[in-house]
């Protein structure tokens, strides 16, 4: 079980969101409440927009918690659009190259959930993925794989019909494996301008999603900071605290798309990608 | 909050009391129930006894439950007498020289507990121990400068008295400094012989320390273990899962010392080192 | 560019051969002499078998050198056949899965050397692992893929008749994009009992690798040791300091094998896997 | 041996500094051409000011080389004054409190050099500190014992003077010890607006320290940038390649300040803090 969120709006200090609120992000990932894995210490990730087009990512395989150069990095670097995210292994090594986000060119990638039976259908997977983008899989993730899938089915032209071509076909392999509801995740993606937020599972069931309504949302992050630009917006995949009003739960089969100060949500539906 | 355990008897396999019972050492290591701090996974350490008078000594800073290594080497290492520790750090460093066991020629030590004051009192602390032992010390930890305060005042002719000297020496400091009630422990020594368990608390109060009553207790640590030896013997920081009546509880202000076969309750008090 | 070692012999501290030499293997990682790329400081591994017939593997990402887990180790295990191998990365992730030596079961496997065009041909070669073993790749070396390919072709009932169908596989994928010489290697192989030591590359000049001719070649490891068994063997895939007559260079395309006191040499060469 | 570069000019991403040139720090790092040991791959670190007064620093203990945050970080920040050390351990461990650059409030600090017989004169060393800034110290390196004593002796109020009483501090402690000529040293030092550069040793050889003349000499360290600032300044321990007339050695006994576009020699003594 995992954890992240994403903000984008005015440029902030990563600490102001990430470290400051008592219930924080890092905070979350030494005792995680609603999680089904009690602990995410097993690495974390932070990617970010700033000057280049590129994102910047910073990954680790130890805890957030005690990583000093994440704290000071942080406290240093200030971003209009980032995503960070601690994980919690279940199985597959915890190193360097399983953290998220992953990014690919602009992009990045971040989930939380699981393929059911992913050991077994690894392989027909990463078969689906272009001869042209399987050399830049790193790490052995089925987060990794479903990243590259996307973006063999069009992602860095459509984020969500490529996404859900991936689900289909995620489901698809499943199912040729004999696992009837491979898929549970949510998933945020990001081109350094808008955030995907998608919330699904193959049994109807997914883990939480939440984005902010309004700038009160925000302020439960950090109550600390005084004021956030109109435009700021934040996804997090499991409420901070105690849930309030101010959270929007985005519904199952659904996602969200934030694009400055616009937030459009729409339906999202596993489809053929043929 | 640390947690630590000391085994002495026939050789076992590490991984048959450490990795294998259900509620195992690496398992309170993802969530020590009546720990303060909810998770230690700043890193831990094993200290085992084979063939050399010199113990070895396997120490990392990350998180047990997710070190490859170290579940190879518990499966691989046989010993007669082995201490494992997991630690939360509390401020200082995470990092290999602050985790325990501390060793010195034969000499292992464990701890859990805290220097009240600490950050203050280091430095004067720090000039009690012996110009020839000093330069040995590692890390920055209170643990480390403790063992090397008992080492300073005999621990290796008496560990007993050392230690009632080195709990004298940092009262006396705390005082000096305005802390009343400086000293909370549970300490771990070995030679490769014998086991020192030793509870203390200035204010009376210490963290909880446990023996094994019997083989029955033993076998609380892994049911899966047909036989422990007659002379197996166990301490614990913290009774593994539910507490039966096999464990003996190590009273306050008391010593156990296990010697093969025997097991030997004393009582603790600082006494001046001069 | 890789260096590694094996023994076989009476059970000897693994410090003893990899340390106390003067240009021992860990020596040698700070500053590779006849090496391509400078310094081998992107991990290493040793594998050894003891008393259980699977291997125990340490393996770390960080150099050789400044490990001082692995030197408390090495001074504490003794072993009757190991191997041990240093790294310098070529491309791919400096992370403790991507460190020799491979385990699969009661098999251990190193390598030094490269597929010429992995990048582009690791998905056709990734296909050619049987589904039954493909779940237990963890890591995304080259070095990896060749062991998990010979294991499909059978390393476990003949290992030098599968590698060499492996090394058939690999200049066929090659040659597919290209690649008209795509290998160079020395392998190392064990399963506990017997070495193999395998030297060859498509264009007929491959890395070196050498074997002790008598106790002599051992004693250069460690002139302090007194004596060596009589059926105490070594390959090396660099020879320790000066070369001299004690160390029997294994000719290009051919393969030695250990078992016990008894040492053959074989001819080596791809063989069709059909 | 170490290895260090300090930069105040127009702000430039560090990759163009450190990672882009051909004979690049992290080049260097590999097989520093002129040290005595032959490879700087014990922990890196680079400190840099941006936008707090605090600057940031972030340090790892594994070789700069495969260090892939390390690399990204210096795609994505920018700085107007930065300096970068890479650190090849001589007896302390290698841990990120052990390396370079040490910091307290604005101020960084890197060394290259050694103090003989620091080993036995530590104890001494360290009770020169004072009781506010001791419990500041972190790791166990000389260099952040004498980063210390500066701090202790004045250096936030005058840098070059507070480092003179250090050095005949240290001067004089290890006389007591019998070392006649202990200190051997490169500095850098700075306070976000100022670098300071200091060269000495007591025997009278300190190891090498340039300035750069002209923005010639900044063009050696990456030719592909087509144009520093009028006030862009560098010092590095060690020439980067070949060296040109356009890097001016630092005499010895003698130490440099840059302070925007202008640069001050100056002779450098110890001098009692009494």
């Amino acid at each position: 079980m995992f954890w992240w969120i994403a903000y984008s709006g005015e440029p902030k200090f990563l600490d102001e969101l990430l470290f400051k609120p008592e219930h924080s992000l890092i905070d979350q990932s030494l005792s995680a409440r609603s999680s089904v894995t009690p602990t995410n210490g097993d690495g974390f990730g932070i990617g970010r927009y700033s000057e280049r087009e590129t994102p910047g990512i910073y990954r680790n395989f130890r805890p957030a918690w005690n990583d000093r150069n994440l704290r000071d990095l942080a406290e240093q670097i200030r971003s209009h659009l980032f995503l960070a995210h601690v994980r919690a292994a279940t199985g597959t090594a915890v190193q360097q190259t399983n953290c998220h986000p992953f990014r690919f060119g602009k992009w990045l990638f971040v989930r939380n959930g699981v393929i059911h039976g992913f050991r077994e259908m690894k392989r027909d997977l990463v078969q689906e993925v272009s001869p042209e983008l399987y050399p830049s899989i790193e790490g052995t993730t089925d987060s990794e794989v479903m990243f590259f899938l996307a973006l063999t089915l069009g992602l860095e032209d459509d984020p969500l019909a490529a996404t859900a071509r991936m689900a289909h076909l995620v489901e698809q392999v499943g199912r040729a494996h004999g696992v009837e509801e491979a898929l549970t995740l949510t998933l945020g993606i990001s081109d350094g301008k808008r955030v995907f937020g998608i919330r699904y599972a193959s049994d109807g069931s997914p883990r939480t999603l939440f984005h902010s309504r309004d700038m009160c949302a925000l302020k439960e992050l950090n109550p600390k900071i005084d004021r956030f630009s109109d435009d700021a917006r934040a996804v997090v995949s499991e409420p901070f605290g105690t849930l309030s009003e101010s959270w929007v739960e985005i519904p199952p089969s659904s996602a969200v798309i934030i694009d400055g100060a616009k937030l459009e949500t729409r339906e999202f539906h596993p489809s053929s990608p043929h």
